[in-house]
């Protein structure tokens, strides 16, 4: 038993989970099946086998609750994992609470982020299945170098189209990607047919997520020794990701404390997932009443504003509809910092759990968000993503709430990487160019209207 | 009783040493003491008292073998203490090496390197002293963003010098010490007599080390509320690193394993002091025989090819005169990325040791650094600031000695810290702009004469 009063609680490599949780064999509804672009018919796993390996495939479908993590994705899992689970003692003094909060930090991951959690996997399987070049889209750039390091770690090829305003504003992800041996493409690009035609259209396209995976999935699409991977959205991706979730059970146990209240920031799901379902679980199944929070941009909110509906997950609509909350493929979120939060649909699982009423949505703005990760940095000395910045404010608002109420809640956080690579941001914030974004409803109804028709 | 063949080995918070150990109490011979710069007689605390609290200055000069950390620091300390000792199981098998290699990682830190294990005792025992503000010098930005981290953790300002040159080539680390609250100067600056006297002999001089101690310390001993903090060189800081050692010591016997080598980067020498006097005790104390090795740059030879006499800390004299290898405080080193091993001087604990031949010293190049990096990058995942690649080139260059021989001797090295904002320098790599450095020795010749006459 490690004691509450410690600030890091750690687990042994042996207790690396070895095996994902899929929330698909618990939730009371599935979501709607995907449908093949084409016939807007249910896709089968033939629609899919151009792009990802079987065995994705199959975790994508799959209802097996609880599934064996391979022993090589988990010699690698050592090289960082278990994550510690921090107590925030100096925050909790900071913000006078009686609450207690913990942070479960994924920031440790030699890329920087949970994205690692599931890049390898990715890797591994496509690598069993004799792939040897994969392709991705990356906004900010945590996933295109988590995704480039686990290529390297593999020995396969790794193409990566970034958005472009973030290849311009990040150079030093590019860096990183490319240290490890990534081919990194400013998107739109002249690489793909897709991303010629986004360049006729507008030359000076600032680049978005929904085009980058569309210039990906083509790259991946014409060749046989070429797939694709995306970093969230997906429920194989989301099952991944439980071991942040699996973990921070086994350590919050360890200390006797239980959480009231689980926060994650929340763009295409994945790492809110992975904390929060092994707790959705414990609701589900073991009658627990955790609150289990995703917190989203204003600039771009999709789970409080969305539409709950079959969208595309690109622009171009090369991607299976899928049946998510989504402000609309056409949607153009605002240049936020928060690049890995401005993607326009969100998982599946995720929407259909906060249909359903088994999850909560909140959405923050620009300068709270980063109000809040100072004050986090000055306390726990960490500097946080953009990202990772809304579940920290979401944890702050809660604790803030416990201050009021006199209440002592247990609130546990994922912080999903730090902020290395976004000083930039952080000198917009303190030199006052940081600004709130409010999102006319009208603009919201537009993209709305182009939605697909099923 | 961890496993050898894990990935990591960590202990507990409650293993956070209690005391620091201090290598005066047992080393041959004392180095020759620090000289009052007017008077050229041998320095008394009093002398000490304008710009250092008298803990320190006790520190400075204490033969006591065991110094008791105090329990505050103790606390901040478990923000990120005990640091990780990995096993390089993939590093080894990239190198086929019969060696095994461990090595200690400190760029977990929040500040991303060793630095903060000195900065938190440092303010900590300046508070005490009733001082309410420090100033400092920085070179990359790791000492002087661990200063203004800890500054910040116990509510003192912090004014940091930060050489031209990285002020330019590195904004995020200076946006990283803003973060924290520092006021951070590019030196030489307007800010001081010293500074502006540089300015008038060069106004695009590029500044140095050498030159910020200079302003640094010029605003300290002007004002009664503030006082001066040395990152390295000086006996109280290498007796704070020696936490590095002391942990690791420990981590090495949970898995049995004994090393046959140490290595670390060497610039002022705290890190390699902090891994390396631990061992050096052994060899004094209880005839064990580890080769314990300084790894400095071919650019900036201070161990390897500096004279042992008295010089100055800093360019213009104002500093007391220590005992140690220097190339003379005019010494102008050229533009290598490892800013931080930038420094005409060395620890005089460390230069006593190597002259006694207690310790060993070896010089590297550029070119062999990055490409010793790049090969720990993509079999570890971490990407290692430019110093800390010092000690993976030394590392990796005794595992390849081991696969010539045969031999599987036990290398243990520290990583000083991550390389986040370092990518400049890994891109000028990738890109074939690194270049070597080979120093003539007239070059040497013409600083060596003018060192000051003691």
């Amino acid at each position: 038993m490690s004691d509450i009063n410690e600030t890091k609680i750690y687990l042994s490599e042996k207790e690396i989970p070895t095996h994902w949780y899929n929330i698909m064999a618990d939730m009371p509804n599935l979501p709607q099946p995907a449908l093949n672009p084409q016939t807007r018919q249910p896709a089968e796993p033939p629609d899919l086998i151009s792009i990802f390996p079987m065995d994705l495939i199959m975790q994508e479908v799959s209802q097996e609750r609880f599934i064996e993590i391979p022993e090589e994705v988990r010699n690698l899992y050592k090289l960082w994992r278990p994550s510690p689970v921090f107590r925030a003692h100096r925050l909790e003094k900071a913000l006078d609470t009686p609450a207690k909060i913990f942070y479960k930090y994924e920031g440790l991951s030699p890329a920087g982020s949970h994205k690692l959690n599931t890049a390898i996997p990715q890797v591994y399987y496509n690598k069993k299945a004799g792939i040897k070049r994969l392709t991705t889209e990356t906004g900010a750039g945590q996933w295109g170098s988590a995704l480039g390091m686990a290529c390297n770690f593999f020995g396969l090829e790794c193409v990566v189209y970034m958005v472009k305003i973030s290849y311009q504003q990040k150079p030093y992800r590019r860096s990183l990607m490319q240290l490890f041996g990534s081919q990194v493409f400013a998107s739109p690009s002249e690489n793909t047919n897709v991303g010629r035609q986004f360049l006729a259209q507008d030359p000076n396209s600032p680049g978005s997520l929904g085009m980058a995976i569309s210039e990906a999935v083509e790259d991946a699409v014409g060749r046989p020794d070429t797939n694709y991977a995306l970093g969230s959205v997906l429920n194989h991706v989301i099952i991944h990701q439980s071991v942040i979730g699996l973990e921070a059970q086994a350590q919050m146990a360890k200390v006797d404390a239980y959480p009231d209240i689980v926060i994650a920031c929340c763009g295409g799901g994945s790492n809110f997932a992975g904390i929060g379902f092994p707790y959705v679980y414990n609701n589900l199944t073991k009658n627990d009443k955790v609150r289990v929070i995703a917190v989203e941009p204003e600039a771009c909110p999709t789970l409080t504003r969305g539409t709950f509906t079959y969208d595309f997950g690109d622009v171009s609509g090369m991607t299976p509809l899928l049946s998510m909350y989504t402000l609309g493929k056409d949607f153009m979120p605002a240049g936020i910092h928060a690049g890995g939060l401005r993607y326009h649909g969100g998982s599946p699982l995720v929407s259909q759990l906060l249909h359903d009423g088994l999850i909560e949505a909140k959405a923050v703005n620009q300068k709270g968000i980063f109000e809040a990760a100072l004050t986090f940095a000055r306390s726990e000395g960490i500097v946080p993503a953009p990202e990772a910045s809304h579940a920290i404010k979401g944890a702050i608002d809660e604790a803030l709430a416990c201050k009021e109420s006199g209440e002592s809640k247990t609130i546990l956080f994922c912080l999903s990487g730090h902020g290395h690579f976004d000083m930039t941001a952080y000198d917009n914030y303190l030199s006052g160019q940081i600004q709130d974004f409010s999102l006319p409803q009208e603009t919201l109804d537009e993209a709305i209207k182009k939605l697909p028709k099923v």
